[in-house]
């Protein structure tokens, strides 16, 4: 089997095959043709005139004047479905994320923490349970089956512990959209949990927290002097990619309308991570998370609104203390 | 340096370090603030009742009916913007697209051929130049010297030949937004220069040949086991993804409003293919392509108009025609 053959049947999964092929494309060829109905896919809200159409395709970009002089219709495409990407939003009770349908995780999860939703404890993690979300197709879903025996943890990306507030919010949280492979001892259990830790403690300091968490892909130069982006997939076949690191992006606000919001963009390898090791050694501009992730954080924030949260706090996590709460958590 | 650091400015680029932190936040502490427009991202094209906010936050996500006894409000970080993923959609003279603002490369080109439009011959690509798409953001780019001496070509993913048909529409086919690090001798300038020949041969068959075309990364088993993705990233510093292989989607149309359209997906190696390697080898179901990419291409085909291309025709490749070709066309 040559080298292109199996990629090809890795990132085909299922479907690779003589049966998928023939219940891809139709055999039957005496169904009797129904006029279709073509459906426009519209990406702007802006219309241009109507375009004498050489040809049926139909499309919803609007097209210069001088469309009409032109003998192709590229946009025409749509007529088969817009390809993508899709942002897959969903907007739960405790989140609202987006889901990269290539890496089979979230580009982005954002949450809110406030005193008050952190005051609530109406929710037990015992009662929720870890599921697949079927709001996202089949065949770009993560499966809870890719991560059995992996060796990483179903690492969430807005923690259990922020939704307390309601058993349905806590629940939120176990869709496997919230999730990325995370390794478990030496960080998702560990130095990754007291940093969660410390996005919840910042509601001592502000009355509206948000937080926006993801996972990264990035590069790192080897030993030929290039750079190169390695992850594992996991799966069999294999489907969900193990993010090289995490970010998040906070916004810890005033509580005033139009006030002032004091960022703070973290960057931590998915690896083992010491304890000692201090919290601030991974704060880094928004830019280059953004310029990492292909996504946008604070477009429309005014920069005469900005604070920097590590120079407003002291970005440091508390790891002794943190310890002592969980352990009175699992007691309960 | 850390192995975590150096990945991170790898990421950020020109981003990084203390002249560019100073630079995002705000230093300035005496200007007056004034209201903030507040702008809502409207994801829907339907709203939800009005909610009464405790905070100031606004979101276009409509909410359930029990929004309102809900501490938190995830959705409020859409007033600073949406962080993605934006398709970032190019509707040119003579391709459609959407870019990748991670890997720099686009997700998908779509073109349109028919035999008029390659009838006609009132460009050349000698008064072609290749250009940066400022279109996209400039932080999510890809730049002229990206590909400078980084042993790739930037290759067309809708060829220049297949635009001839004016001088405007071959030049949109210049944008780097068209374009990905492609192996030169062996690929790009041998056998997908022939493949990109078939596709316009599909048109002595069909009036009308749609062709969707992009970079797939593709995992692969390693010597532990274990599934890989990886990919060399060009530019310094490092900016744009090398990709593993490339697809191309073919739509050949019979011209009838719904009539029937015959298939094919390929998916080839970005590396040297000998120019006696049946193209067949290379044939996918369009599945394939679709869990790779994360992409969708023909959800609102009808299955019943489906036919497959290489049972309709002969998938093969004419190098030596087109050698020829290409030689006479040099001469011009």
């Amino acid at each position: 089997m040559s080298k292109v053959t199996f990629a090809i049947i890795a990132a085909a999964g299922a479907a690779t095959g003589a049966a998928a092929t023939a219940a891809f494309y139709s055999t039957s060829s005496t169904k009797k043709e129904t006029s279709p109905s073509i459906t426009t896919t519209t990406t702007t809200t802006t219309t241009g005139p109507p375009r004498p159409a050489p040809l049926p395709p139909v499309s919803g970009i609007p097209y210069p004047a001088v469309a009409a002089q032109r003998p192709v219709d590229p946009s025409g495409i749509f007529q088969y479905g817009f390809p993508g990407p899709v942002a897959d939003l969903r907007p739960a009770a405790s989140l609202t994320s987006s889901f990269d349908r290539r890496t089979r995780n979230p580009h982005w999860v954002a949450e809110h923490l406030t005193p008050q939703s952190l005051a609530n404890n109406n929710a037990d993690r015992k009662h929720s349970v870890f599921v697949e979300d079927i709001t996202i197709p089949e065949m770009f879903r993560a499966k809870l089956k890719d991560y059995f025996r992996s060796g990483y943890d179903r690492g969430h990306q807005v923690p259990a512990a922020d939704a307390k507030w309601s058993q349905e919010a806590m629940d939120d949280t176990f869709a496997l959209s919230n999730m990325c492979p995370q390794v478990g001892d030496g960080f998702n259990r560990d130095y990754w949990a007291h940093f969660e830790d410390f996005c919840r403690r910042l509601t001592k300091s502000y009355p509206s927290v948000r937080v926006v968490t993801g996972p990264l892909y990035l590069p790192k130069k080897e030993a030929d002097g290039k750079w190169r982006v390695s992850y594992e997939v996991i799966g069999s076949p294999p489907n969900v990619a193990v993010p090289t690191h995490f970010y998040k992006v906070i916004f810890a606000e005033d509580g005033q309308l139009g006030g002032k919001v004091a960022l703070g963009a973290f960057v931590l390898p998915n690896a083992v991570i010491a304890n000692n090791k201090p919290l601030g050694d991974f704060e880094v501009p928004v830019e280059v998370v953004e310029r990492a992730s292909g996504l946008e954080f604070a477009a429309k924030l005014d920069p005469v609104r900005r604070r920097r949260l590590c120079q407003e706090i002291n970005c440091s996590l508390v790891v002794r203390e943190y310890a002592q709460k969980q352990k009175a958590f699992a007691k309960k």
